[in-house]
């Protein structure tokens, strides 16, 4: 795994966490972009080679509005950028690990995006991402 | 902010979690230090520019007891590199967040930290990290 790609933290309100983001990065979002699929609302921050991703549910099922209903706004993941997702899957997979969707989906920033259960990661839900080439 | 200088993951027994993050990243943790002041045991992860720090408790009022205690096993806090931590927590007061230590003090990894509350920030703890210049 390259790097950190990014760490998604679930907000209830994506536009006063835009404000507290800037102050905090000294910076201001540099895009936002809505995965409907998902029923989120996104917003992209840089830290140097890594992004930070708030993420606002637009629907009542979305995963992050049950998110924020049983734990509170907060970290909800880390993304891992990876050369070849479908490699990993297979590589991940035969570590005993449990891949959420063994067919990687279009995520949010032109991704591929496969998720790893919590369950089988010390209760962290690790998203792996490649970049969808042109 | 130059970069997240590492993902702390709070987990109640580092050995297996060493197995466990080992099969992750295809790679074995590269070190562990016992921070006593903080009452954890710590593990750390390369991720290409980024790091994973595992925290196990050492005592039972170690914070990171308390973390398990009420939320288990998980994401803990995000720590961002800085080059002027004294400069960076005056900046953040002034924009009305709440530094837990406003003294930098010691952490793991050769690091001197200080801590963002939680309630000013999504809920999500944020280390501020600078490196100790020999």
């Amino acid at each position: 795994m390259n790097k950190i790609e990014h760490i998604g933290i679930a907000v209830k309100d994506i536009e006063a966490s835009n404000t507290l983001f800037k102050q905090l990065f000294n910076e201001p979002h540099y895009k936002m972009e809505e995965v409907a699929s998902e029923g989120v609302l996104t917003s992209f921050f840089k830290s140097g080679p890594n992004k930070i991703e708030l993420l606002q549910a637009t629907t009542a099922d979305s995963p992050i509005a049950k998110f924020i209903e049983k734990r509170g706004e907060g970290i909800h993941h880390i993304a891992f950028d990876v050369e070849d997702i479908e490699a990993e899957i297979v590589r991940l997979k035969s570590e005993g690990f449990k891949v959420l969707n063994e067919t990687p989906k279009k995520g949010a920033d032109n991704k591929l995006v496969a998720f790893l259960h919590p369950k089988s990661t010390n209760g962290v839900l690790i998203e792996l991402c490649q970049e969808i080439k042109a």
